[in-house]
């Protein structure tokens, strides 16, 4: 099976290997080594000389960790899709009140909209957007939000699960608090460890938090990090490993630039293949992911049914989420897609259209 | 080096190459089995009907399941080394009081201080036990520890981390609501999945629970369990399939008996050489842990000492924990071991001690 997944992708041979590597103490030199290896990797992706964490959880877990270390009452949430709507849910869940922006699915969000609810709600503590909606194939114009909400000097938290990695995000200079991803998307890893860059802002707000928990104290966090430990419960090794071999791959290629225009070539010559089968994305032009497409199920079919018919072809797809179930269907270009393989992958599925 | 740690363990081949397969989607068909398969093995270890998940973190994210969703005010926590003290902090960072029962190090819990707590202090709704101390190579008597809980009417939560898998825990009858541990110790898995079991009164206290969080909610963990969607989350997958091999494994060799069995064995051979070399392990007699070995060094030998030694000969034991770091030293005898090995290491270990 060819994988076009939206997430977990294909990881790269070497990243398998690391994968499967024998077992060692996550307190071992050995360890220590890797951790903070893959840690200044990270902070050179990212631009940043903020602390970076290796989350043993998902990318999830940097949300709940920004709401509950970092909000006392009231966040602003945008919403593009379903990976916003479960930052709704995780806020909500942290018993914080949460103020909502949410154009129409496929619709970027506005500059305008944000200050509009800065403006007439002085509560807002901080705003969570998502960079890349993976649900809708959909990115925002991240370096304009971020310049929004740090005009009005609010905290800024990034989900940047399917877009890290994949394009460019400058933390330090656009002032994001907290960015996170995950490592089974543009890194081409296995999912089980959430990596996320956490600003000296969002420390002082941590250290002001009550009930925080413990797993996902960014307080707790720093103290390890700091004291040159790691992390605060045991490592997901392989995970780390695999994110550390993925990382010097790319630098041996040229470093982040070069996977930045691989993703979007592969992009290119999906869409453009899209387009000559006759077939369309979601989002509104001008905003589409450079990592996800999100793409419309012909008139009168089903996105599960194209999906099904691929995967009978030898081609994993991703069926469509959330709102968008039944009328699309997803591809991605993130991880390890071999030369020619997306020619073949729309040949497929160009017949697969003729068929129904 | 060969691996004599006490977590995360050297794990055998077949689970290293289930680690290194490449990856797939969560919501996959090919995910779903295995996760349900991996779920029934547990449930066939622990002897439980009740729900188990399948986290992605840590054992350390069940620690904070316990106390967030299933305790309103107030727990009784019994504290035999580091990891009971981690149940405390845990506990103390989610707003729970915390009653103590801490005997000195080295000595189990006694039921008779559970019941003269459980006595005087209705208001405790829970009772935390370590089931097996990994910093001081100490097992409780859990079946009778239990017994007393449940005269009570009060929810058990059992840390299991470093025996689960490697002696005998029977969940239903003991009555205990969540049975917790971690991939990479008696299961020789690597790190990055949690596993536990939750009983109906443990989803019960969940459902009336406040300010929860999202990423550790037991409601929406059996909401996707029983749905047939596995984890709410993406899944660790490589750990998952680690863990499958590994439960197959011992399937393939008897099942659980044989594991406990063998554990049994290797801790005896590694208790008699240890005593041959005239050295004594740390917890009071009859409740030494059939997993990991606390071990006393020389007397104005350091414990790192007698470490960083072996490994220099290149056996990978483990440093001395918490209050025990300077004075001891660890050894455990969980995960892939070869034929043989415990004997050259215990012929190491003689010359090191020999050479201070």
């Amino acid at each position: 099976m060819k994988l076009f997944t939206v997430g977990p992708v294909a990881c790269y041979p070497r990243v398998l290997k690391a994968m499967g590597e024998q077992m060692y103490s996550h307190r071992s030199k050995e360890y220590i080594d890797l951790h903070y290896d893959t840690v200044k990797h990270l902070q050179n992706i990212l631009e940043t000389k903020n602390s970076i964490y290796l989350f043993s959880s998902t990318g999830t877990g940097f949300m709940e960790a920004s709401v509950r270390n970092c909000v006392k009452k009231k966040v602003l949430v945008c919403v593009n899709g379903s990976f916003g709507k479960r930052f709704v849910d995780v806020a909500k869940a942290n018993d914080k009140d949460v103020i909502l922006i949410e154009p129409p699915l496929g619709v970027p969000i506005a500059s305008e909209l944000i200050s509009e609810k800065l403006e007439t709600d002085p509560e807002i503590e901080a705003v969570a957007i998502t960079h890349n909606e993976t649900s809708t194939g959909l990115i925002n114009p991240l370096e304009e939000l971020s310049k929004t909400v740090k005009d009005y000097g609010k905290l800024l938290f990034v989900d940047a699960v399917s877009s890290m990695g994949g394009t460019a995000i400058n933390v330090d200079k656009w002032g994001i608090d907290i960015c996170y991803s995950s490592s089974q998307k543009c890194f081409g890893v296995p999912p089980g460890l959430g990596v996320g860059s956490v600003s000296l802002n969002a420390l002082a707000a941590s250290k002001e938090a009550k009930n925080k928990g413990w797993y996902f104290d960014l307080a707790i966090w720093e103290k390890y990090h700091k004291e040159g430990k790691g992390t605060p419960m045991t490592s997901t090794i392989p995970q780390v490993a695999g994110m550390n071999a993925a990382l010097k791959f790319i630098d041996e290629n040229g470093g982040k630039n070069w996977v930045y225009n691989l993703y979007k070539e592969r992009n290119k010559e999906i869409r453009n293949g899209l387009s000559d089968i006759g077939l369309f994305t979601y989002p509104q032009k001008g905003f589409e992911s450079p990592t996800v497409n999100c793409i419309n199920a012909p008139v009168e079919v089903k996105g599960v049914t194209v999906y099904e018919a691929m995967r009978d072809k030898g081609y994993e797809l991703a069926q469509g989420y959330g709102a968008l179930k039944e009328t699309t269907f997803r591809m991605g270009n993130m991880g390890y897609i071999e030369d020619g393989s997306i020619r073949t992958m729309l040949t497929a599925l160009g017949e697969v259209i003729d068929s129904l």
